[in-house]
C-alpha cells in the first residue's frame, strides 16, 4: 500500500499517518519527493483496505501496490531516483561512468590508472579491496589497504569511490572509505549484507546476480530501501547461459524493463558481460544506446600482468577511444555525459 | 585447406588447381576475391599436407584452417562479404533495414504497410507467406497467394522482398518471388533445407537457432556456402534463457564475436529478440551502437489485429521515430543508412 | 473441443457427429478407446459452445480442451496410449529398450551389435542411415544403403527397427524399412517433416528438441496426430543449459509432467542425455525409477572407431551389466521389461 | 601438490613434513586416511616441483593436482568420505533420508512433523530456523525461538537436525543446536560464509547453487575444507534453466560428475529441485537410481497452511510410501538404507 499525501503537507500529519500506520503493527516509508511525500507501507500479510487510510487527514489517495517489490516500484514513486555522489550523478539524465582496475593491487597501478581514466573523462574510479573468488587459493585482495589506497587514489584524483563489500564484517570499513559501496552478483541473494548496507548512509551499486530475474533483483533492491537507504542504483553484468562466446550473455533488454517496472537507475557492466576486451567498446556502445545511466569499465595498465580479469580489461588507449564513442552517443538518446 | 592462388593468374592456372584437389577425391570450392582468387578445399578426413599444393603452378600459399567452417571462415577469407540485393547492400559499411508485417495477411494489409516503412527509410520489405507456428492450430500463412501479393507489393515500392522458406518442397516456389530467402530459427539445422537453399542463386538470411551457439550457427552457414551460395549473411533474433523479462535473450555480443570468425554480415531482430514492442526501439538502437550491419523489424498498421506477433510489431509511428535514431547512431560505427 | 459418444454407439452415429462438425467448416477426429469413442474438434477459432454438439444423437458430452493441444492431451483421452511395434509394446506397463549405434557404418557391425544387444534383452534396434550432423563435412550417414542393412538386421535378429527420418524427400524411404520413425531433436520443429510423419502409418518417436519446453513439445506430437497418426511416442534426450560436466542436461522431470498432461508414452535416451558412456547406466538407472516408459541408448562393439558419437556409447559389457539393473528395478515402479 | 605418506609412519615424520612446507610459505593439510597420511599442500602460485618434498623422510610420493580443487579432489583422497551424524552415516554405502518441514512454524508442528518422518524411517529432521526469503516481507523464520525448538525436536525423538546458516552473525548460534549445517543454494559463493562455517567443528551440507558448476560448487566446498572442516557433504537441488514446467531442473547427472572428481557424499533435494510435490516421488526414486548417498525432503502436516514451500512440501502419507520405495531400490545400487 502507497499512502499518498497531500502537496506541501505539513510535517505532523505526515507523522500522524506514520503513527496510525505503526499503530496498526505495520512499517511506514516516508518516501519524500519533488511536490510531495509518499508514504510506502509494508509488513502486511495480505491486501489491506485503502479505506482504512485515506479518511486520515492530509492523505489523498491509498494505492494498492500489486508488485512483490513496492518501496522500489515506480507505482510507488513514478519520478527516476537520482542518486547523488559528490559532483556525480546517476540517473535523471546523466550519464555516469565508473572505471578502473579489477582489484586494487598496489598504490602505483591504482594511482597511474585513476589518473588515466579520469584524464579520459571517467566519473568514478572502480577497484576491489575485497574481491569474492571462485577459489580459495586465488589473490583475495588487498582487504583494509586496499581502501587505504583507495581513499589516497581520490585525493589524489577527486574521482569518487566505488568498492565492493563482501560481507557484513566489513560492511563499516568499505562505508568508511567508499563512496558508493558495491555487492556484487554472487552477493545478490545475501540478505544479510543487503540489510546491513541498508543500514548504512552510503549510495548502494546492486549487481543483478549471475541467474536473477528482474524481479529478484528488484526484490533484493527493495531489501536495501526497507532499511532505508534510497541512495541505490542497479547494474546488469550478463547473466549465465548455454552461450559459450563470451564469459556471460549481457542482457540489454534488463534495461527497459526495469525501466518500466522501477524507479532506480541502471547502469551496465560490459567488463564482466562479456569477458574479453576486444567485446568491451561494442558492448559498451550499445549499453549507452539503449538508454542505461552509466558504465563500469575495467581498465588496467597491464592487463596481461592483472592479478585478475586481465583478459577484460581494456588498454588505457582503448578506454580513451571508447569514451570518445561514449560522448558521442549518449546525447542521442538524452543523455548527458 | 585454402589455397591462395597468384595474383591477375589466369583462369587455367584456377582450373588446373581445381583439376588436382577432384583428382585426389576432394572437393575445390574456387572463392573469387577482390585482388585475387582463392580455392577452399573440404572434403577431406583429417588434416591434408600443404605441401602437395604448394607446387601446383599459380599457387602461392596453402593454409590449414583450423576452424571446423571453412568457407564462411575469416581464415579462408579476410575481407567482409557484401550482400546486393537490388540497390541494397548487406554487409561492408551498408546499414540495412527490413522492416514488415510478421505475416501477409492480405493485399491491402502489406501494401499499406510497405508504403508506409518505404516512406520512412526502409530499404527491404519483410513478411511472411509461409509461417512456421508452434501450434498446427495456428495460422500457416497465405501460402502461394501471399508470395504474390509480395510480387506485387515489390513492383508497387521498388522494396526488394526478405521471406521465409519452411521446407524443401516451397523453396524454388519462394525463390521465384523473393529477393532473399529467410531460413527462420526453428530450421537453422534443417540440413536438407539448407543444402537446398545453398542450391538456389537467391540470397539467404540464415537466423540463428534458439539455442544455437556461434560455432554452430556458423557451420549451418558452411552448408550453404558448401553448395556453392556465398550470398549469404546472418541474423541474430535472441536466445532461449532462464530471463523471463522477454520473449528471447538477445545476444548482441554475438555480433562482434561473428564478426571475428566469419567474413559475413550479420543483422538483428530486436522483434523476435524481445517480444513486446516497447523493448524493440532500445535494443535496436544498442543492435545499431554494438555494430551489426541491419535491422529487421515488425511494423504493422494495425497490431492489435494481426494474425501472428502482434504484441512484438511495432505502430508505423514508432517506425519513424526509430528510422531517425537509426540514422543518428549508425556513422558514429561506420555504418551508412 | 471433445465429443464423447454413448458406449457402443453405432457406427452411423459417429459418422453423423462428423459430418455436424464438418459442416460447420472444423475438422473430426475420431478417437476410438477401449469402452467408447471420442471425437476431437480442431480448427476452431476462438471457443466453440458444447450445447452446439451435446443434443446431436449418441452424444454424451461435449467437453471444450483448455490446452493448446489437444489430441495429445490427457484431457481428450483419459487412459495411456499403447504403441505396438511387432511383437513390442510401448506404453501401458510395458518397458522396452531400444538399443544400437548411433549409425549404421556397415553390415558387419550393425549384425555384430544387433546380436549383441538381442542376447542381452534389448527389445528393439537403432541405428541412423540418414545421419543429422552439424558439420556438412562430418560422416552423414549411408542413407539408402544404411537402410537396407537395418532390414537385413530386422530379418537375422527379429528386432524391430528404430531409425531416423531427417527430411520430407526420406519419409517414404524411412517409413519402407523402419519400424519406428524417429523424428530427431532438431527437426522438432520442421512442421513439414511432422505433418509428413503424421501422413504415414508408421509408429513415430518424437525427441524433444534442445531448448523445447514440454508445451511445445506436446505442440509438435500435436501435428503428427492432426494428420491421424496416434502411434506415437515421446523421447526426452537432455536440454541445452549452462551446465558443462555433461553434453546436455538430462530433465527427467520432464517424464511426470509429460505423464500429467497426456496421454502418450515417454522414453529417455541417457547417450545424448550425458555424452558419456560412464554416465550411462546411472542415467538409465533414473530414467527407469523416474518411471518412463522405456529407454534408448547407443551401444557400439568398438565405441573409439565409431563414425559419430563415440565417446557416448556403451560397450557391449556394459549394456549387459545394464540391462540386469533394468530388469531389477522396472518392476519396483509397475514396469514390466 | 599432495604429499603421501609411507604407511604408520610415526608422527614426528608428518609434523617435519608440515614444517618443511610451512617453511616455503606454503600451508599444509594433513589427511589422515585409513592406512595411510597424506598431506595437502595449498598456498602455492604456479606449480611446485615434487622433487622438493620427495626426498623428505617418511615421503612415498609428491602428487601434483591437476584439478582447481584440491582437499576435496579424488586426486589427493582415492576413498570415499563418510561423514558420521550421531549414529547416522552419509556416504560410503549408506542412504541417508533427511526429511522434515521447510521451516519451523511452531513447537506443535515441527514435533508432530518429526515424529511422523521418524516412524516413516527417516535418519535426521530437517527445519529451517533462518530461513532466506527473495522477499524482505516473507515470513523470515523464527530464529533463535526456532532453533529451540528444533533442539527439543531432537531430545523428543533422537534424530539429528540439519538447519541452515544464512550468515555469519549466525553460524555459532546454529552450530550450537544443529547437528549439521546447511549452507543454502543462494549462499554457495558466499565465502566468508563457507570460511567461518569451515571453523566450525560440524559437520556441513552445501547445496549447489542456482547456476553453479560442479567446478564451481567443488571451489566452495574447498574453502570449507580448506579451513580444517573435512565433514562435509554436498547437496543437488536443481538448476534454473529455460524449462518451465518444474520450479528447477533436477540435474541428476551432477552425482555421477561429481563421484568422479570429488571423494565427498552427495545428496539430492527433489523438493527444491521439482517445486511441486507431485513430481517429488518420482524424482527421488530417480535420485536413489542413479547413486546417491541419500536425500532431504520436505514434509509438512498440513502444506496448504505451510509458513513456505507448501506446494512443494510432501503429506506425511505420501512420504511412508516414498519410504518404501527408497528402501526397495536403494539395495539394487548398493545403498544400505
Amino acid at each position: 500500500m502507497l499512502i499518498v499525501m497531500e502537496q506541501s503537507v505539513p510535517e505532523e500529519r505526515i507523522a500522524g499517518v506514520i503513527e496510525a500506520i505503526e499503530a496498526k503493527g505495520l512499517r511506514a516509508h516516508p518516501i519524500p519527493g519533488a511536490s510531495r511525500t509518499a508514504i510506502g507501507i509494508t509488513g502486511n500479510q495480505g491486501p489491506l483496505d485503502p479505506a482504512e487510510f485515506e479518511n486520515l487527514p492530509g492523505v489523498v489517495r491509498a494505492i494498492p501496490v500489486t508488485q512483490p517489490f513496492k518501496l522500489v516500484s515506480r507505482e510507488v514513486k513514478r519520478e527516476d531516483t537520482i542518486v547523488k555522489v559528490g559532483d556525480c550523478t546517476i540517473g535523471g539524465g546523466a550519464f555516469c561512468v565508473i572505471a578502473g582496475p579489477c582489484a586494487v593491487e598496489s598504490e602505483r597501478q591504482t594511482f597511474a590508472i585513476a589518473h588515466r581514466v579520469k584524464a579520459a573523462g571517467a566519473h568514478m574510479l572502480r577497484g576491489g579491496a575485497f574481491k569474492p573468488r571462485t577459489s580459495p587459493y586465488s589473490f583475495q585482495g588487498l582487504g583494509r589497504e586496499g581502501l587505504m589506497i583507495l581513499s589516497r587514489a581520490r585525493r589524489e584524483t577527486g574521482l569518487p569511490i566505488v568498492t565492493e563489500a563482501v560481507d557484513t564484517e566489513s560492511v563499516d570499513l568499505v562505508a568508511e572509505h567508499a563512496d558508493v559501496i558495491q555487492v556484487g552478483a554472487r552477493n545478490m541473494q545475501n540478505f544479510s549484507l543487503l540489510r546491513r548496507v541498508g543500514r548504512t548512509k552510503r549510495p548502494v551499486m546492486l549487481k543483478r546476480g549471475m541467474s536473477a530475474t528482474i524481479d529478484e533483483l528488484l526484490m533484493s533492491a527493495e531489501y536495501i530501501a526497507a532499511e532505508g537507504n534510497y541512495n541505490l542504483f542497479l547494474c546488469e553484468r550478463g547473466v549465465r547461459t548455454f552461450s559459450n562466446h563470451a564469459r556471460n550473455t549481457l542482457d540489454l533488454s534488463a534495461i527497459p524493463a526495469v525501466r518500466r517496472l522501477s524507479h532506480l537507475p541502471m547502469i551496465v557492466d560490459p567488463s564482466h558481460g562479456t569477458g574479453t576486451r576486444d567485446k568491451v567498446p561494442p558492448l559498451a556502445r550499445a549499453a549507452v544506446a539503449v538508454g542505461s545511466d552509466g558504465l563500469m569499465i575495467e581498465v588496467h595498465d597491464n592487463p596481461d600482468r592483472a592479478l585478475s580479469d586481465g583478459p577484460q580489461s581494456m588498454y588505457p588507449d582503448q578506454f580513451d577511444a571508447l569514451m570518445a564513442d561514449i560522448r558521442a552517443i549518449a546525447p542521442l538518446v538524452g543523455r548527458a555525459v
